[in-house]
């Protein structure tokens, strides 16, 4: 049988050579980039040796290229996720005063409630609307509604369970904010091309999206914002000690961080990420198109101009088909389309590693599907 | 060439089969129980799925049943190492007062100096030492120095840096002490037969020695000690929070629990843990009776009373022929025998993973080199 498609929002389908690249002799002896081999599988590495080290330059480096990260960002691999993170910002960059934050859904929401523990967290713009309308726009924060005193402004790029996504960063020098903008990109994170770094202060993302195994989370953080932790920052979470010990002051997960190192490599093979972008644009265009030639059967309620390219949430117009719906397309291959509890319906994760190919077969299902039951 | 041995003190040698297993069939494509394919890997998986739903399910099963661990303790399968549970025990524990600690070397060094963030953390024992004989006993507390008020007494009971290991763990309650006691068990977990579990409140420790791949934490804590976290405390990080999730409330590191898992399986298949200590006792005997036979050649500075089985930190008596015997090793497939850059000399790691004839060779090299350069 082909390898099955697999829409899950997270922990995600990987890239088959990544997969099989680690499986073959990797996994018990790897070899250096020479072909020495180590004798070690690299979960067995030392963190601190020569190999992981080779391993571990090499992935950022690729990392530092793809995405253009300046210089004066500090690439930090930790752990955690996102929903650590969510302290862990506030932590080191509040300085217990006032952090503004843009409300877009499920994972800002959370955000919010985290920095409240640690600073005076404002709610600065928001998309919470009655019923259906809930988190289906993006809303932009306007110059009179920034604090003054805002250490930083917290924005979701792209929200997993509502599926709404910033397509452009906001530009607060341009509303007369000097606090450095804050984004949680775990969700679209290498899925689009070139990030305005010059608008940001620090973006962090989980791995389990696009980029790896779970249990590893990038920061990249702006070096003037190092420094600033609040005394209650658990020194393994503080960015300035992360940054001064190259990710190494504990031990980091090594392994996810090879398999990061290996997806990075994937992603360059594709043409980078500004041709894996093009692709990503042609396989939401493919589902929304779907979803909005159905004529009801399928039903979108996210605004089109913020509709995420990554985490398409969608219902069936009778709701009870839901589960004949998720049969059929599991007996074809396509796994992991129940939408999230919270919302319902159905989802499709649309990542990097999911082939046009997997959303042709959802794509053809769906129609399928609403032919026989329309 | 045969698979080199390697002593590396974390991330550290992993059962060959565990590696075989998860490289074949599995990488791209898990099988259930019943030999049903998933059409998924296991770091593609949902964590709320009903694949990974097994696999956790089936790891902690098999680690409650390993350790023996009573009903009464949660085990929770968390992130960011022993030193992040150095911060997150006392965010979880303290409530902000006094609480007790042992030192013994680098590791409970760095605990007491992490919970001064949080807590009034008193040392109540200590093995600091001038020169040569630092960290080279192990402290017993006595009654007369434990705090009436300590939220709990820590106590890192094998230190992977110095080599002292605790070979039975202090009954507080005959010290007229009601504080639950505290374990970081990192170095030595799982290599010994069951743990005294009513003498603890709360143990942890990173995986990346005996349990799997680093990036996964476990901790144990009794369920007495749950709620009384500081409001500070990262809900990601909240032991109340993460129990009553069933340690998803985010992401878990799915790819390390599903290692540790076959990991635990190799360890059942093994005869399970007193099967290991035996063999974990003959080991270690085996190597520091060719050091203590070496007529100085090689010395090794800690009490023999409380000399660790998994790390055996030793020194040349010239240490000019450190970098001659770390290569002669090397040359024999003996690998990451380089002591801790602050104690230097030599340290072996003899983990689970590590075979009898790992050791073996290891002495038979140590033996042939003091012959030729005594």
């Amino acid at each position: 049988m082909a390898r099955p498609y697999n829409f899950s929002p997270g922990p995600a389908t990987l890239p088959e050579p990544v997969l099989a690249q680690a499986a073959a002799a990797e996994m018990l002896d790897w070899h250096d980039a020479t072909g020495r081999p180590s004798g070690m599988g690299v979960m067995e590495m030392s963190h601190r040796g020569r190999e992981f080290g080779e391993i571990f330059a090499r992935t950022e480096a690729r990392l530092r290229e793809l995405l253009a990260v300046p210089a004066e960002f500090k690439i930090l691999f930790m752990q955690g996720g996102a929903l650590a993170e969510n302290a862990i910002v506030p932590l080191n960059l509040s300085q217990g005063g006032v952090t503004d934050h843009v409300i877009t859904g499920a994972w800002s929401l959370r955000t919010h409630q985290e920095a409240l523990r640690y600073s005076e967290a404002r709610v600065v713009a928001s998309n919470v609307a009655a019923s259906s309308a809930n988190h289906t726009t993006m809303p932009a924060p306007a110059s009179r509604q920034l604090s003054d005193d805002a250490s930083y402004v917290h924005v979701c790029s792209n929200e997993t369970i509502h599926g709404v996504e910033l397509h452009e960063l906001p530009d607060l020098r341009s509303l007369g904010s000097d606090a450095p903008l804050v984004i949680d990109g775990s969700s679209h994170i290498a899925s689009r091309a070139i990030v305005d770094w010059s608008r940001l202060g620090l973006a962090y993302a989980g791995a389990q999206k696009n980029i790896g195994p779970a249990g590893l989370t990038l920061a990249f953080v702006r070096e003037d914002l190092l420094g600033r932790a609040l005394r209650i920052c658990p020194v393994a979470f503080n960015y300035a000690v992360v940054a001064s010990h190259g990710s190494m002051y504990n031990t980091p997960p090594t392994y996810a961080i090879y398999i990061a190192g290996l997806v990075f490599e994937w992603i360059a093979a594709q043409g980078g990420v500004a041709a894996i972008e093009q692709r990503n644009i042609a396989k939401a265009a493919l589902l929304y198109g779907a979803i909005d030639g159905s004529g009801g059967f399928y039903v979108d309620r996210v605004a089109p101009d913020c509709r995420s390219r990554m985490n398409v949430p969608f219902f069936l117009r009778d709701d009870a088909l839901g589960a004949p719906f998720l049969e059929a397309a599991t007996a074809r291959g396509l796994l992991q389309l129940e939408g999230h509890k919270s919302v319902g319906g159905l989802r499709a994760s649309l990542y990097n590693a999911m082939p046009l190919e997997g959303v042709q077969a959802l794509v053809s299902c769906m129609r399928e599907f609403a032919a026989r039951h329309g």
